[in-house]
């Protein structure tokens, strides 16, 4: 089950090492604290809503390489990019759903993991679709950069019957050359919300 | 390989599932960021100066289950501790050293990765002593919590030669309830400082 | 105009000199902050909703000698901390009012600035009533530490039409001492937000 | 004593009315903070050293419109930007030494307050310089942005014999419009460093 990618049997991929565009990107230090609340085993069904470059696609793939990821992304210069990322780091156990969730999301089986990355205004009915995705004592994991959509998927989750929402603020600064000397250069402030699906979480299998 | 704990095969194994008594613990969140910049494979050896509770050993040691956790820690009730989390997690591939760094080093193998999550005030001599004892392209990762030990490191490390030291300042705060809505509660700031050892890592073996 | 309190005639009274009791107090370091985005000269009326311990009242007064502080407390203990805090800074123009808000916003002239320090989950109504007692350029400052709070006063804020509005998220930790060396104590994370009155400011008068 | 400039008698000038050119400039947020921890009075006499476009050094002499306030700096660009903010604000109790601290603070007068807002690397016989100057009881606030500024001072302080260094980490982000809706930006984090010359203050006089 080893690949060739063992250096990044962890997670945390720097940033510099994936392909690029103008596509958000989850930060390297967001990333890992994002696929730590996931909670992967190498078994998992996962699923990438608003998947963006898709670094957490990657490192979920990596992560569950007896699994499979869903990479559900409306943008398609960003649907390339994940392949193309995807392709670069020689997994092989991601399908790219081009097109909005939560439509697209139809006929998927049920699955181990949610992340969203990015929900494109449509918070509610996401959160509602990934709930029912999601099989009993599976995680959802939100990113939110907005306010508004911190509050809403706070919300969300409890209406949808999430057991113990919890959330991190996360502030970090990475160290900068200034000079010669050390400065600090803000990371944008990320919240990361997350939530158990009600009911017992099964013996893994796939 | 697979253990059954395979609930934890990604870092970041909850504060409260670990055994505490007085000793300080590195908090989940901060323990995933290090963890994640350690790099560690299934083959790696490890070094953990001032393990504490043991939550660094324990993890480093699920996460390289080949491979061999070297635990330092002076305080002999934190070396019960971490004995204890060891067995609660069901890993076996954790030695402790009890005693203080550098002089309890002393004849230990070259390692793959080191943290410091306490020096004691001996940080200049614990820098040098990982130094010499990881392998060229292995990562030392130190958690600073005050601002003297923060600077002392930057200063160190650059001595010791260390290729392109960089650092995290990881301001998180968790959210709580309060009256049925969402307060912050912010953790300690931490400083995760990391560098590489000079040379070219060669294929891992042990 | 000179009182014998002239030590602080810039804002910044420490924390430990007011007389605190189990009433919440907003921290030095965000009172300064939430002060400067009020923006009072020497002739304002400033009403205070959730006044606590009387910390941001006092400053206030301090900072408009000629003019007038509502300081509205539904905690009858805090009433008298408020009065308390006054003496001993030598205040005389704090008016504590004792009830909730907004109701006990009955019959008070227009104000130049509202400072909401606590609504006590009445938000949109203590909004609208601070909206509708501001004279036109007047400011309206809320410190919120929920993050439920946060969202709700932005769109109330948005829908009371006040112009541009605008918000800070506050980490501050304090140096404390560590056995000689300093380690980081982190303030409870604080959201300030702010808009202005729509309308010309006139010039001021009491 | 009320200049027209009545609008900031508290501190806390936004940042877009200064007039800016390349020179570094303290964001009001760290500003204020830094005013606070100065603790002026109408009748200070202040020393800025590393003034840049002069911020610090304009709401100082807004604060003592009876004092006055020494604002060195090396770079004759920003001196230039000195005198126009200076003209701008209407503040005439500004002088501007053009050169480099600590040499250009020959045969200045005893000062109530020192901030030091850039060291251009002499930080230790800056520290000394403003230690000399400084009447006792009176303050010196250091704001430094690299990590090693913050431990040299830590360090240069105590050994100049201040009461009670104290200091602040201080990470805000504000907020920003993105589609209608709210993100955080941060500024870069700043550390605010303070203590107290020793000895009693004396009744203020000039």
């Amino acid at each position: 089950m080893m690949t060739k990618n063992s250096e990044f049997t962890v997670p945390g991929i720097p940033d510099e090492l994936f392909i690029r565009g103008k596509a958000p990107m989850t930060k390297e230090e967001i990333r890992v604290l994002t696929l730590s609340k996931l909670r992967l085993t190498p078994f998992c069904r996962v699923l990438d809503i608003g998947a963006g470059t898709g670094s957490v696609s990657v490192e979920c793939a990596l992560l569950s390489p007896a699994g499979k990821v869903y990479a559900v992304e409306k943008n398609p210069e960003a649907v390339l990019l994940i392949k193309q990322n995807c392709e670069k780091f020689g997994v092989s156990n991601v399908e790219v759903l081009e097109g909005k969730a939560p439509a697209c999301l139809h006929g998927l089986p049920p699955v181990d993991g949610v992340v969203i990355g990015g929900s494109g205004g449509n918070l509610q009915a996401i959160t509602a679709a990934a709930g029912s995705l999601l099989k009993p004592g599976g995680r959802l994991v939100v990113n939110a950069i907005l306010l508004e959509t911190l509050a809403g998927t706070l919300q969300a989750m409890k209406e949808e019957g999430f057991d113990r929402v919890e959330l991190l603020a996360v502030s970090i600064a990475r160290g900068r050359e200034l000079g010669g000397k050390t400065a600090l250069q803000p990371l944008n402030p990320v919240f990361i919300i997350w939530g158990t699906k009600q009911g017992e979480r099964k013996e893994q299998e796939i």
